[in-house]
């Protein structure tokens, strides 16, 4: 089959045909993917940021955020058939573990993640597990809410974490209306009542984020800090959610936090460097965000097949992935770019 | 009256004599001060680390940490009357914003905090206001308890907020076994089944640490991060909570949180500098602590009072003020000094 | 002044003059109503329901659901000033004690509750306290918001509570679609995305709640528990909020209940009786509710200026007030009923 | 092998030769019973009030509080070997659906309850799954901790769920200190700092609460109600725990739970019947509670093995199983009966 994989760090991945996967173990899944969406984290991966984090042996194949249809199953799985549409959880977890019995699935120290430490979807085929499918309508398409696996349930995770804090009368800046910023704002909307202001140096990018639910939107242009300040009687915002994390979005979104809230960081590639005074004097949280749960995700689809989530989408065939890469490096792409196989 | 009245600061303050506080407002209670807590950050006052976000005019008095006998009552306070034994909240609340409606005291923006930003307790008589008084079996001498005014209702809220995270399995680290930690401590073993990892660069405050409930003790020799690491089969701790947070402790505490895990900031001084790639890739958490609310100070009177929290302290007279203050900063006081005027 | 007074118990009130209240206490404040809200309360404490609990000396005067503008203030009252357009949380507190520093205004044990055990609001004047008063956009009419200050509040009590249980994917069963229900139904479509399902006898009540956020209406028909569990995959609701509470209304929401899921008791009249089998093997939970905090009617006013909760009345001079209970006891009233002194 | 089976409904069970289980799917497991516990339950199964609930067909073999060592396992099995000591959560769960993955196990509508609905523990041989497994060390004697996979979860789940309420100053009431009541006492005092106040009928079961943690105990004499008022200044508990909920406890537990107090049901038999006015006026909760989550069980084990929990037990051979069920129904057991096959 064709897939798309990385051979060296700093180097375009290559376009190549590679073996079917196969059934090994008893929960084993493997999927045909129906899209595969590509994420700033691929960036990243190509670049070597995480190298040293993911321990991968290259060449492998990328993708990390899949849908599709179920094609074979091992022989203890239970939950779903060939034929089945479903949408993947990005972490196959082992169900026995603390984490997975507590449903923090993307803390299972025995999980695999697809497309960042093992094979992933950027192919025709994916080996996945019994525990990553979430059965989907069949009238809905693989492409259509790939995003979701990935961008979709990163954003969220941290609006559900966030959402008791955002009681009404209270303000949610968040940082970034992309990929994953464009899904947050829409969950935001569904899941509080609180005022919510989007940041983004983009304009069209702003424009998107009023439609999908923004009271006010702040061009990030330097003085944005201050606009969110005036916005919030010079207090900042309960809650900061941030989807950039780099080149000074992470300074900015710690000043943009009011005394006693908390600043979620879901973006990465900056530092967080704040003086222990400025914490405790203030009370002020700094709250990491990690994918999501499974029912992180079965919820999401909730919201996603009530219309209340809608994904903005171009999509690529798998032949082309090197120029959907290209797109999303050059910031050509409007919401999240989606191979499909 | 005498006080002990900071006039410059990184000059040693003067004891001098001061006229009596009045009553001005209906609510306002003037204490006869029978302890004043003296605290590393009084220290911390006089190098000037406070002098921006304190905004208090020089000179003024000193001592934030206090107990003792209602002196005086304005017309319409209910809730004490002259004679009786109090322990002083921290922070003088208005009772009518949203902080002080949600019990949030030390965030109510129009509250005051003695010997912070206004005259504190290191005095004969202290101005302070019906809200900040806790009312006390007669029998109790505020010399004995004041120091848990401010450390020890520290220690405590940061205790009881991470509580809910310390179910049995789990692993505390405190860091520092003096001042607060030793309050800290007592508070871990009262209100949690957790394992308590305590580190500390001093051993007679690691023996302590012991006696008061500490499962494991390590030594920071440079070696405790890897230490703390073999103790938690090498995944570090669900909760570090940080009394030292300077001169390095604020890393070592990071390092030592394990992945889903959070680092609660008490001490300060120092910097907290942290990739956002690793705060997100481990989804942990920088938890800032403030101070107290009133009704976490009730609580650890009870714990005090069923014995379960008791504090080491070395009095001094008011007058000698300055010894006490040279005593702490050469660390020759073990627990806390206390001022007796 | 005039004033709608109880004599006594299952008699008529009366409407007579009597003098103005005045200021006793420091924090003291007196109101002008502008709306005095009437409620099904009002018809039990005529009855005598709360003869017993209650402990009032008839005669008094009627009216715990008041909005006005401030007349005349304490001498300790600093938050508002004559002119203020204000409405009342429905009771006075003291602010000292541990339930006031929880935020739990409802539990204070020295607080008061105008129109159930004190002088109340069918009046030209009300005697409240600093504490009671939210201080509104001077634009507002008293008389259109007055009935948030107990419906509004208490349904926004319940569905607070309720709302980290109702994630996407789940159910939420509102009984009774009146004075309550209609601004709870409201309240559960801005704070939630739940699925709302609304059971009522009166076909006029099922069309307003469709307008208002219901995605499904049941008559109650006597098949409506079978209706709702048809609705439901057979389990029943995670959440059922009962504005009823009596003629079996309770035997039905308990019934509706889902296994693990809880039933909000807010209505009054009837009994809830369950044996202890069926509450244990399907771990369900009973939750009572209790008007408000004082931050939960903040919350809903802003809920209200942003248009999100929208309250359907009709207004009756104070003259008018046995006319206005006629209506209510006879089903005349659609949405409440708010007198104007 | 021999097995203690069920053939009618008020009548004994008996001790008979029965094929052992085997391994049908790859998660099965096959445990050697090492201890099984003998509980009210199994008198109430034998009485028939399980009937309607359980829908298990008769004849079958009761005992569904278990603990050995595994015998054999399935192919998919990873988390246990043949000769792993084991406790085992009494429900055997699906893994997949939203209350397994939310760790909900009792909650999972494709798991079974051996013992209760299939095929139980009085025997040589269980078959149970690879889930329900909790790994041992290998130096436990399976008789010493079986009691804590039914009793000990059960009463842990419910202090667990109750803790967050119990902060230092609140009174805990424990109704019953028998089977479950014993494990009740220490649990509370290893995780809260509350008041434990116990309730029994028995003197001698009082003498031991007040060993394992009770600070004050109440003989149920007819005038117990009115003693825990006294003890708590007339107002009640802040949580009441009932572990006997028949009788009349149920209608005693509700009373002695104090205004915004919440009372937990956890024995069965009786009838809660409480007016709802009595629910809203003052209100107060009913919580259901129904044996625990794995982790529940795990974190259980921890304080079993920091000796923070201790069982009283009494041995019986299997073959005097009759006996056992004889000695409990006439109150001639204190703590636990364990049948040792």
């Amino acid at each position: 089959m064709k897939a798309a994989r990385l051979y060296q760090y700093q180097h375009r991945p290559v376009i190549e045909e590679v073996p079917e996967p196969r059934i090994a173990g008893p929960l084993d899944v493997i999927v045909k993917v129906g899209g595969a969406g590509l994420c700033r984290t691929d960036l990243h991966i190509i670049e070597g940021q995480w190298q040293s984090r993911s321990g991968v042996t290259l060449p492998y194949t990328l993708g990390h955020e899949n849908a599709g249809w179920v094609h074979e199953v091992g022989s203890a799985v239970t939950n779903v058939v060939p034929g089945d549409t479903v949408i993947l959880h990005p972490t196959p977890t082992c169900g026995l573990c603390r984490a997975c019995r507590a449903g923090d699935d993307m803390h299972c120290p025995y999980g695999s993640f697809p497309g960042i430490n093992t094979d992933g979807g950027m192919a025709e085929y994916l080996l996945t597990s019994a525990r990553a499918c979430v059965k989907l309508d069949p009238r809905t398409q693989p492409k259509d809410v790939g995003a979701l696996a990935d961008a979709g349930i990163t954003a969220y995770h941290a609006v559900r974490k966030a959402a008791p804090l955002l009681y009404p009368g209270t303000t949610c800046v968040v940082i970034g209306a992309g990929g994953l910023g464009h899904v947050g704002i829409q969950c935001l909307a569904a899941l509080t009542a609180t005022t919510i202001i989007v940041v983004d140096k983009n304009a069209d990018a702003l424009k998107l984020a009023e439609q999908l639910g923004a009271h006010q939107t702040v061009v990030a242009n330097g003085r944005h800090v201050d606009a969110v300040k005036d916005l919030t009687d010079g207090n900042g915002a309960e809650v900061v959610i941030d989807f950039v994390a780099e080149q000074g979005a992470e300074k900015d979104g710690w000043e943009m936090t009011r005394r006693a809230g908390s600043y979620y960081v879901v973006g990465y590639g900056g530092t967080v460097n704040v003086e222990t005074i400025d914490i405790i004097s203030t009370e002020r949280n700094v709250v990491g965000n990690l994918v999501g749960t499974y029912n992180d995700l079965t919820e999401l689809m909730v919201l996603a097949q009530a219309g209340k989530v809608t994904l903005h989408t171009k999509t690529y065939p798998l032949d082309a992935a090197l120029d959907a890469i290209d797109d999303l490096d050059n910031g050509r792409i409007r919401g999240r770019g989606i191979l499909v196989p």
